[in-house]
């Protein structure tokens, strides 16, 4: 299988200059000559144990003072991190592996095909608003928004399995079953994904008396799926992998259904810094927990970084739901993702903890003065993968809690039931709108 | 707050010595002058863009043939990325956080103590298994080997809410409801473990016709607790950041309760490398997507490393039962965890994929022979909180398809069924065996 064909860009060189790359050659530490061996202390690495190690990733000012103009930290620590991270050699294995980095390089090409494509897209749904056309001009609008996927291969496939969700390509209808979705909304539990289907469905005029929303996942307890009308409402569970295996397998399933001007909206809860509890936050940029706009991970053994970038006007458009509706706090802010709801987010409370007070305070003011205003676990994957492929996303979160108030979630439940509301009223209103119908 | 009082190493500088750790002042860059801004270009840093970028994290030999004895990459590459691992200043923030690793370092010392506190346990339960005594005795076994935290915050706290559970100190008698368990069994799927707990009910004689098990969790949807007797059963969703959440909640569980004496066992579904679906591996070591058995977290942003050790005479034990069982193949074998299901575990039917078979096999291969025989997305930290906090932990995964054959899980759904099955089968009858029941 080949990497996917460049109808508008000739050549690997040119998608790496259009993304401000250095030349991909540079990416790879020199090769060693063939056929050595490497050093027998290096199968153990006695000096280096797996024992607790810390270094700092935050930028160096945050670390030991701002550097100077002439300390060259402030590039080449990382550019060296990122071009020379070389592990340990594990173990003496024979086999000599050669991945081209070009090869991973296409992943650019569909960025920036997708970013075109959604781009021109929206531009034509936005006029296509301004002139008030509704639900029924969507519907009817021409398939050139086609919900893509950054993988040559799924084209070429019989039947294709989406085995978290318990639907395949051979036993379900997708075009019928999923043809109409203009709008996901995701969040991580499953019953407010339901709660939230019902709540659209009424400000739709879509409910009816008694009706039930089924799973559409009853085959599975990993997510739930909900439809009324033109929204789709699934769950995704709680952490980056929890939400890229259901986004790898709804951005299939949208693709496999033909679906066309596709938003999709993250509606979650998360910490708050320095806001009310009760607040809602949308994202302008995922950031990772070194405040970096970007989410990396290993592919094939080697470290993959993407764009978090979200839709800008999406963003604005969702602000000015919110001054519509007028009814809670709602800000603008940089979204910090973390792997890890305890030590990674600085709380004082899990069952390890080795800081202090003073420690996450200042963790916490720094992430403040870097222009996060809240912190949860999928903004920053969620944010790469529908960039990738060309899908509109926001990330609407509201806050149960200021963190440099405290670490405990232990406001009433109804307060947090309340609370937990908000985004789905500000998605809600924002798809009323978007239908013509608020 | 301050770290764990010191009782049998006197000071962190012994700490660091026994854990063969290197001087704490070396991990740290040297400070920039105080006062000096950073460069102004260095907010944007526009030469290095947030687009894909693939650098190797697999050892050198495979990236580019093995390396040379004179060739400095295979130590020095990883621990200057250790050491001068620098990002981007993302603004000109005038807080200046020193964040003294020193502080960090006592995971090294509760990682020794508790790794001491189990040692010495274990050997005391192993003598009594070897006189026969069963669950009376343990239950009757004196406290010295009661779950540890690695955290002194918690015992200072009046209430302690575990948010992820529904379950509050305040609102819940955690002794008298959890104080008599002895294993606790974890898994991702909800359903799975509550088959699990019927399964296991009926194997211990516990059950009672027509007895359900009421989900403890039952206010919340984010996992799944269920119990009969000293067994403990717990969902944990899919991924590090969600089995990370219930490790922390269930070891504070546990600590409230003032359990002792306690096993924790992951039962789960994988991909097998090179085996026939359905064999089950009992994992030696915990390894990343770059080989290496150790567990990487950002804590108030520096980099912390743990390592990914299980107990070797469990696995001993369960490989033990699983021969007197013998119903199916059992492997003992290093088992990688990753943060992704498709592109993380180079799968070719993802929403994204911009790499080939011919990779993705040189990949797989890679890994098989490092010893890794599966491959899942829960192992290394769960390895890696359970030896911080000297729980006695095993890994026992079905593997659901032999990823050098395909990527698609599309056995059929009795066929799955009857694999997920296995873990439980080996697990239940290891639980019986040590309540001298088998």
């Amino acid at each position: 299988m080949q990497p996917l064909p460049d109808p508008f860009l000739s050549s690997a060189e040119e998608v790496l200059r259009a993304a401000c790359l250095p030349p991909s050659k540079s990416l790879l530490p020199s090769a060693a000559p063939a056929g050595s061996s490497p050093p027998a202390s290096s199968v153990a690495d006695p000096g280096v144990p797996a024992q607790d190690r810390a270094v700092s990733c935050l930028p160096p000012g945050i670390l030991s003072g701002p550097p100077t103009r002439e300390d060259p930290r402030a590039y080449r620590g990382w550019r060296s991190d990122s071009f020379s991270r070389v592990t340990r050699v594990v173990r003496d294995i024979p086999v000599a592996v050669h991945l081209d980095v070009d090869l991973l390089f296409p992943a650019s090409y569909c960025q920036l095909r997708a970013a075109s494509l959604v781009q021109s897209c929206h531009r034509e749904t936005k006029a296509m608003a301004a002139t008030g056309a509704g639900a029924k001009e969507l519907k009817n609008h021409h398939n050139d928004c086609l919900v893509q996927l950054s993988n040559p291969n799924v084209a070429a496939m019989k039947e294709d399995v989406l085995y978290h969700f318990s639907l395949s390509t051979s036993t379900h209808d997708f075009p019928a079953m999923f043809g109409d979705v203009k709008f996901v909304c995701v969040g991580g539990s499953p019953s407010r994904m339901n709660t939230f289907i019902r709540y659209v469905a009424a400000e739709l005029g879509l409910a009816h008396p008694g009706e039930e929303y089924p799973n559409i996942c009853a085959g599975t307890d990993r997510y739930a799926m909900y439809k009324v009308g033109p929204v789709l409402s699934v769950s995704h569970g709680m952490g980056i992998p929890s939400i890229a295996i259901m986004l790898h397998e709804l951005i299939k399933l949208l693709y496999h259904a033909r679906c066309s001007n596709v938003t999709i909206i993250r509606i979650g809860t998360s910490g708050g810094i320095g806001l009310e509890p009760g607040s809602v936050v949308i994202t302008q940029q995922a950031v990772d927990a070194c405040f970096k706009p970007e989410f990396e991970q290993i592919v094939l053994g080697k470290r993959v970084v993407r764009s978090t970038n979200l839709d800008e006007q999406l963003v604005q458009e969702l602000m000015q739901c919110s001054t519509n509706l007028n009814e809670f706090t709602t800000v603008v802010g940089n979204t910090m993702c973390t792997l890890d709801f305890y030590e990674g987010q600085g709380r004082l409370d899990g069952a390890l903890c080795c800081y202090t007070e003073k420690d996450k305070q200042a963790y916490l003011h720094a992430a403040h003065a870097a222009g996060i205003r809240n912190i949860e676990m999928e903004s920053s994957v969620f944010a790469a993968m529908c960039g990738a492929c060309g899908l509109r996303a926001a990330v609407v979160c509201v806050t149960l809690l200021d963190r440099l108030q405290g670490d405990q979630i232990n406001s009433p439940h109804e307060v947090l039931a309340e609370y937990q509301q908000r985004p789905q009223r500000l998605v809600g209103h924002f798809i009323k709108k978007s239908l013509g119908r608020a």
